[in-house]
Order: C-alpha cells, then sequence, then structure tokens
C-alpha cells in the first residue's frame, strides 16, 4: 500500500498493514475473504473486525453453528519451538474465543512433526509444550471443558488408526504441492498424514461437524489437502474442515517475528520491565524529524507498536481509531505513544505472570489422560 | 536340479526341490545359508533340518539366545487374504515352535497394511484374522503365555510413534528399493514404516534383545530396511532383528499356491473328505506309464503329494527318507502313495477340526486389549 493510500484509509485503521500481499493470497489460492461472511457471525472477534483474520474457506457452516448453537470443533496445532511469545498468542486469543462460542476445542502438539520434519526430541517437546503453551492458554482464559489436548505421539489407537489410513485417498503429486517436489521426504509425508488426521479425527469422537482450522496463509496447503482426503473417505463420513486464515506480526525491528530471534518478539514470560525496553526500542512508523512527523504525519501501517495495539493491547475499537487519526495527522509523536504502549505493555505482562501461577493448579484438568 | 541329480541326491531327500532358485537367492542377496548356522541350534526344527529353512541372517544370536535360555522375540506378521491354508501351516508351525524354545512370541494382523495397498476393510480383517489364524494357530498348539497377538490398527501409543518415528531414519531410496520406483504409493510407504515398527517394537516391551522374523524370501527387502533403520536410531537402541527364509509350498495342481484358487490347496478347514480329495487329484512326480516308472522311478522333488509329507504330514525323518527312496527307485507307485498321503491328510483334518473347536473357549486368552 502507498503512502498515500496509508491516509486515506483513516475509516479502516485495521485494514492497512501490507494488505495487498494478502489480496493476491485471495486471488491465487481461491481463498475467501473474510468480509464474505462476516455478517452471518453472531459476535465477531476483533482479529475478524480488523481485518486481522482476512480470509477463510467455507466458514459460513462454522458461522451458521455458533449462531444456532449446533455442535462444531475448532481444530489446532501447535509445534513447541521456544519461548511463548505475542505471535502465539494470537492464536490462542482465537482458541479461547471458539470456546466461549461453544466449540469443542482440540489442541495438538504436533510432536511427531517436530521429531520427523525437525529433529527435535520427542521427550524435550513435551515439557515445552505444557509450560510454554499450556500454561499460557490457561493463563490467557482456556478452559478445561470441552477442551482436548493431546499430542501427537500419545494419540488413541482410531486416531493413530486414521493417520495411517488416510495415505490411501493421497497421491504422490499432492504431496509434492505442498512440500515441494525436491525437499519431499518420508519423514514430510508422515507429518502430512499426520496433520490430515489431526483436523479429521475429531469428527470421528463427536461426529460429522463443522470443524474450523484457524490459520496463517502458509498452512493453507494441508486445508486443501485435508479438504479433498475429506471427501474420498468412504469408510467414514467427513464434513470437509473449514478454515480462517490470519495476517502474521511483524518482528519487532522489522521483519520476521522469529522465535529464534529474540529482539524481534516479546515472551509472554517477559518481565514487565523487558516487555517495556522492548516496546521502546521497536521500529515505529515515524519520519525522520519532528518536524517532518507533524507535517506528513506517521505511518502506522510500518509501525511495530500500532501492530502491538490492534493485535493485542486495544480491545476498544474506538480508541485504536483515535490512535490512528492522531497518529496519520501528525497530531501524535513516537515518542508519547511508545511509552504509553510500554506501560500497557508492562500493566499486561505483571497481571499474567499472576495469572499464570494460578494456572499451575490447572494443569492436571487438561492433562487427564 | 536335473533329473540326474535326483536320483543320486538320496541321502538328502529334503534338498531336493527347486534348490537352485534358493541358492540364487542366497548369492544374490546376501543371505547365509541355514547350514552354517544349524549347528549352534539345540533342538532345530524340522523345517531346519529338512532344509525347507535355507537360510538366514544373523540367526547365530537367536540360536544362542536358545541355547543360554536368554531373551528372545519372535516376531511375524499376517495378512488375512482367505482361506487358512497348509501353506500358512508353515509359519504357524514355526512360531509355535519358537514358542517352545522360550521365544516372546509376537503375531501382528497387518490389517493397515491390508487396508492401504490392498483396499480392504479393517472391520472385515478382524474377523477374518480371529476366525481363520488365530483359532488355528491354537488348535496347532499356540499357548497364550508370552504371547502378544495384536492389530497394526490398534496398537498402542508407543508402538504408533515409533511407526512414525520411523520415517526420519528412512530414505526415499530405500523404500524404492523395496516397491519398485514406479509403483512406490504414499500408502506403501506408510505401510512399510509401520512393518519396520512391527518388528523393531517388541524390543521396546522387553528392552534390546535379539529377534527373529521368519519369512519367505520375498519379504527380504523388509527385513534389510528395518537392519539398517534399526543402527540409525539414536533415541533407542536396537538389536537388529535376525531372519529365517522358507520355501514355499507348490500349488496341489503345480505353480503357485494361493489363495485366490482353492484347488490350488488345501484349507486347514476343509473336510477330511474334500482334503483326501484334493490329495488324491494333486500332480505327482509320476511317469507316463508304470512300467516307465518302475523303471526310471518317481520324481519326488516335482511331487505335491511328496511336499506334504515334507512339510506337514510326516515328522519321522525315517519314515520320510523310506518313502523317497522308495519312490525314485520305482518301487512306490503314485497311486499307492497317494492313497496313504490321503489317509493321512484325511486324519489330521478330522483332529484339527476337534482340536479347533476345543480351542475356541482360549480365544479371550489372546485378546485380552
Amino acid at each position: 500500500m502507498t503512502e498515500k493510500a496509508s491516509k486515506n484509509a483513516k475509516i479502516d485503521p485495521w485494514g492497512s498493514m501490507k494488505i495487498e500481499d494478502y489480496s493476491k493470497t485471495i486471488k491465487e489460492f481461491g481463498i475467501e475473504p473474510f468480509s464474505t461472511v462476516i455478517k452471518k457471525v453472531p459476535e465477531p472477534h476483533k482479529y475478524m473486525l480488523r481485518n486481522i483474520i482476512y480470509g477463510h474457506r467455507d466458514f459460513g457452516r462454522v458461522a451458521d453453528a455458533i449462531a444456532k448453537k449446533k455442535k462444531f470443533v475448532m481444530l489446532t496445532g501447535l509445534m513447541p519451538s521456544g519461548k511463548f511469545h505475542f505471535g502465539h498468542k494470537m492464536i490462542a486469543d482465537q482458541i479461547i474465543y471458539y470456546q466461549k462460542m461453544g466449540a469443542e476445542v482440540y489442541i495438538c502438539v504436533a510432536d511427531i512433526e517436530a521429531y520427523t520434519t525437525r529433529g527435535m526430541a520427542v521427550k524435550e517437546l513435551e515439557k515445552l509444550a505444557i509450560e510454554e503453551y499450556l500454561l499460557n492458554y490457561i493463563a490467557l482464559g482456556l478452559k478445561p471443558s470441552r477442551c482436548h489436548f493431546y499430542f501427537q505421539s500419545k494419540g488413541n489407537a482410531t486416531y493413530n488408526a486414521l493417520s495411517k489410513m488416510v495415505s490411501r485417498n493421497v497421491t504422490f503429486n499432492e504431496l509434492k504441492a505442498i512440500y515441494g517436489k525436491e525437499s519431499l521426504t518420508p519423514g514430510k509425508i508422515v507429518s502430512a498424514l499426520t496433520q490430515v488426521a489431526d483436523i479429521l479425527y475429531p469428527q470421528m469422537e463427536q461426529g460429522s461437524c463443522p470443524t474450523v482450522v484457524p490459520v496463517g496463509t502458509d498452512q493453507d496447503p494441508h486445508i486443501r489437502l485435508t479438504r479433498d482426503i475429506a471427501s474420498r473417505f468412504k469408510d467414514f463420513k467427513f464434513m470437509p474442515p473449514a478454515s480462517t486464515y490470519n495476517k502474521f506480526m511483524s518482528g519487532l525491528q522489522g521483519g520476521k517475528m522469529s522465535s529464534s530471534k529474540p529482539e524481534s518478539y516479546i515472551a509472554l514470560t517477559d518481565s514487565p520491565e523487558i516487555g517495556r525496553k522492548k516496546v521502546m526500542r521497536a521500529i515505529t512508523g515515524g519520519r525522520d524529524s519532528l518536524e517532518e512527523q507533524k507535517k506528513k504525519g506517521g505511518q502506522p501501517h510500518k509501525c511495530a507498536v500500532y501492530e502491538l495495539y490492534t493485535y493485542h493491547l486495544m480491545d476498544d475499537n474506538k480508541e485504536l481509531k483515535s490512535v490512528y487519526t492522531d497518529c496519520v495527522s501528525g497530531k501524535l509523536m513516537c515518542g508519547e505513544c511508545k511509552k504509553r504502549c510500554g506501560d500497557m505493555m508492562a500493566e499486561f505482562l505483571a497481571k499474567h505472570r499472576e495469572k499464570r501461577e494460578c494456572a499451575r493448579k490447572d494443569l492436571g484438568k487438561f492433562l487427564k489422560d
């Protein structure tokens, strides 16, 4: 998006981040814009309203299940790879939202995938998944009721049989489309088939029903594959899964937010002071001089601080809109804005630390088996 | 083997059946002749003495475990594909032998393999595996103690995780060597990895120990693959499995014995009268006329009746040798010989029918889970 366009986009403060890439994705892969379905959603999540969840496949039947209070499933996988940060929190927020909306929640730890495709050790992953992920999920609001938390390596016999039976209904060409012709390995095949089973298995427990898988765009090939395979099974009746697609947060220093670059993210276990410092060091959409900024206005679509507000720290749409307007009009300078964000971040982290300690006593309710 | 040679081979009446094919196998695939190890085996099975088990890999450590009464495992898989016949009985005989020799016996129903590579339905296979296979095994002498009978589709989580973790330690080229480059499919890959887990998993329950897998030559690629993979695991210490290789019985009408051709086999559930009739219709190594046979002698290496004696109906080596000698010397004519074999077969089937009915009450002891 050009600078000019961003200045004109005042009425849509959350539609302005690199939207052109996502529009391209929608066209290329046949993902539907989320705007086509949002009216059907009874209480849309802020990610939906702010176009952070920008696309979907077949979400209509999920929206319908929510509206009519019918059974539906939310499935997500996690591959523990380090500290749980605000990028990961996006998925946690969606899990908790769907649980509130009535979903049977399935959370799968992709330890088999981590082992076969990344060479990680299964035992270490278990600790990481519980300490870094589950504990934070609970602190953020996940409830044990209607929540199925499991490890790929520990699934029951039916789940495991399904993950193997899937292989009869898939071709090499489909798998090559996911992993690339050159880099396809037996380990990646097993990983892909296990993922398909993760997505379809809840329907073996719950019966045929809508399933939503909230993912980033990069996971779409798995969704397409699973949707195709679902319809090929003759032994079972699976409803093809629905999906939503969310944008990714940028790194605090620009570029990608990555678990392997601590300066790129704020972890939910970071101390309030570290969190505040990382905010103060983040890149913003500020101009070269105060004078220029007063004249041209700031660029929230390039600003890591504005992202933190939009994704995590400001639930109130009016408040967010006023930050946006003050920024692009040249009224709000980066120093002041960062300080406010740093305060909010420090407060969030301090509260979260307490919630996390409270959450520990509930771990057992999620790890029944 | 030429006709002349067979006449000279009187001292080795069980070494005469198509031995040249098996010698070739030994050379090509690096299988050791069983003769290199038989002296170490405390009580060799008649199949070993009669060169029906003609080759092995690494059997020395199994023989050693038998001799020293140390822990070892016998693993076999079965893919139910119809009536349980005398070809299948060969494997049952070996299972029961190893159980008597002190093995922990693992019998795996390859229902996942049948589903992914042959398009069979998992539920139907279960009935077939129990009614046609397990019941006959018990009737033939299998005991519930130290016997682990399980279905690939129902294995526990550790077994299933192993069958997926195997994928990290295998390359496409190795899998292509088993199934052929052109015909390799995702289903066949899953099948091969599951088989590797079948062979290695007992050591996860029993600890690292010798494992023997008695197979036909066609299964050797699976053995080689599993032996290679066993040594690559860093997470677990697996002893590479040993194997033995048995010859196959011919069909009663010549050619292959096949589940899809009822005239080629006698099923263990055939009535005594059907069994007798099938023997009487079997091809023999007889000559065109009685006169010629008296002059040249019969050809036991071409005779389905002689095979029945050697593999199943005559345990006494002296008795078998006298049949052989009388045949090749022209003293014993086919009519008389067939009648005797038919009587023995009818008697075997009548007794087996009774044993099979008794066996039913013990099924539950084998199907604990």
